[in-house]
């Protein structure tokens, strides 16, 4: 049995012991809080809440400890730190700061003699994979990355902090003519306009301007003027009702060209459906735990991503039953 | 530079010769043949054809050494026995046979000391991956693969058998509907007949029972008895204008479930647009090549298949230039 730790109990947290829970070589031996861990309530029962502050008391007890900090201002601080006692895994995802993280990481981690997996879950995680093998494999060709339909956390909070505004949720929805335009082989230049649309669902405040308010959603740099956005504007209720969910998913593609004169075409493409954003992260993070726990019984140590990973340490099953049954 | 040697060159071959011009830290040293090297003409200029019973002279010259053979009769004796002088990749197929032959090369590369890398290309390869990630990603769900639209060759071949018939080329066709219920996460049970389509375009001997040969077809047991087909007479002029590529793909896709209580759904689709199987197929085995040079050189030996190796072996970029541009 694994013996896994949650370092931070939100969303991310509570899908890593969801995961866990469907992972019969895997068992949840505590979840650490920087709340008072009286006031944490999880689903297992009988897992000890312990305060953050006294992790490293527990290190005996951990196998790999899953780090669900946020990547602005806990992962930074959290992954160097813990990797000097712990296995970790994190899902640092600030793409242009990965190479710093990933420096600080592997000092610590190499000299404690840890594996910590940096960066997990579907972008970056999957969809890297994706790109990764893909490009690989076609080295000839152009990449693709829709995100959508699904919900953004940063534009739904953008949106929040409009004046007149009581609530309000952004979905990022890739446009159909682009995506078949990729997939048909055509190499398209994409916009940012062309690629992703934004729809907004917004609830006012009483009495608030909504010509005003979609206006100014409409024009906010960096977050909605380079798209096309529209603004609908609901009840409260029906936000609770209808746009409670935090669906997400998108599309890698590789659309590349082989033969003696580039005369034949392919399309690779991968694609994800989500119901639940961090349900399906914590599921890829926990399958990486357990690569972790593999690489380090095997003698490694060191700072690891995706990329670095052999496929079949994240299977429960043996090499041979991967062989027989899954190849 | 990776030195490259080639050992066969029918369609694959001809696919790998051209995969290797497209990456540049890669060479073609030589090709090998079982025909009297005399009668090949490859594509690249002033790259040397020597008779495969020769090749061992040259081991000292070559990297890896790509086994173009098929899986029927040449693979089950060629990869063990290269093995023993050269790291080789080979494109085994045979899914039932894989564990035994994984045994065998394994034992020869292992005591040789070099890498052997078996059943790469896309079905086992991309698909096998693909499956094993959603697998390990997604415990609680369900697989499904489906092949197509492209050319099958062994079906080909029994039409070709056929009385009255003097060619002829058979598409596996995946189910629109089919496809659309699993996308949905509707985790169908499909009959075989639901999944796949086949369509065969025949061009009939003069003088031949038209409705004799279609009906011989569609009867026909194991090739097409269990699926709807449909059948196509043509003329000779019609099958080369119209079909004479080797295109084909599909599509592995799996539906899971997260959550406390299963209440969320999740799609993982990957899936292939190929115009050519055999320049796609060469061009895995292309990149699978270059991991292997790279881990022989690290002081790995032995058999490995997809499952086995890293991402990062793939690529020719260094695992800073990863983590930076595409995680």
């Amino acid at each position: 049995m694994i013996r896994t730790g949650i370092m931070g109990y939100g969303n991310l947290g509570r899908g890593i012991e969801c995961a866990i829970r469907q992972n019969p070589d895997m068992e949840l031996k505590a979840v650490f809080t920087r709340r008072d861990p009286q006031t944490v309530k999880i689903l297992t029962e009988g897992v000890p809440i312990y305060s953050a502050n006294d992790a490293i008391k527990y290190k005996d007890d951990i196998d790999v400890l899953i780090l669900c900090g946020g990547s602005a201002t806990d992962l930074p601080k959290q992954t160097m730190e813990y990797a000097k006692s712990f296995n970790v895994v994190d899902s640092f995802d600030t793409h242009a700061a990965i190479p710093q993280h990933f420096e600080q990481v592997d000092q610590a981690a190499g000299t404690s003699g840890h594996i910590a997996v940096i960066s997990v879950g579907w972008d970056p995680g999957m969809f890297s994979l994706n790109r990764l093998y893909a490009n690989a494999i076609l080295p000839v060709g152009s990449d693709y990355t829709f995100w959508g339909k699904g919900v953004s956390q940063g534009h739904s909070d953008a949106i929040r902090r409009v004046a007149g505004v009581a609530d309000g949720k952004q979905y990022t929805i890739p446009s159909e003519k682009a995506l078949e335009a990729v997939r048909n082989g055509e190499n398209p230049q994409l916009s940012i306009r062309e690629k992703h649309t934004r729809e907004c669902f917004v609830v006012p405040k009483e009495g608030a301007d909504l010509d005003k308010i979609a206006e100014e959603i409409k024009t906010m740099p960096n977050y909605f003027s380079d798209y096309d956005t529209t603004v609908h504007f609901i009840t409260q209720a029906e936000l609770e009702k209808n746009h409670s969910g935090i669906p997400h998913g998108g599309f890698v593609i590789r659309s590349g060209k082989t033969g003696w004169n580039q005369e034949n075409s392919h399309v690779i493409e991968y694609s994800l459906k989500l119901d639940s954003n961090p349900e399906f992260t914590a599921s890829v993070i926990v399958a990486y735990a357990r690569a972790a726990c593999r690489m380090h019984a095997e003698g490694m140590t060191g700072c690891k991503t995706v990329f670095d990973i052999a496929p079949a340490y994240l299977s429960p099953l043996s090499n041979e039953e991967l062989r027989r049954h899954l190849l």
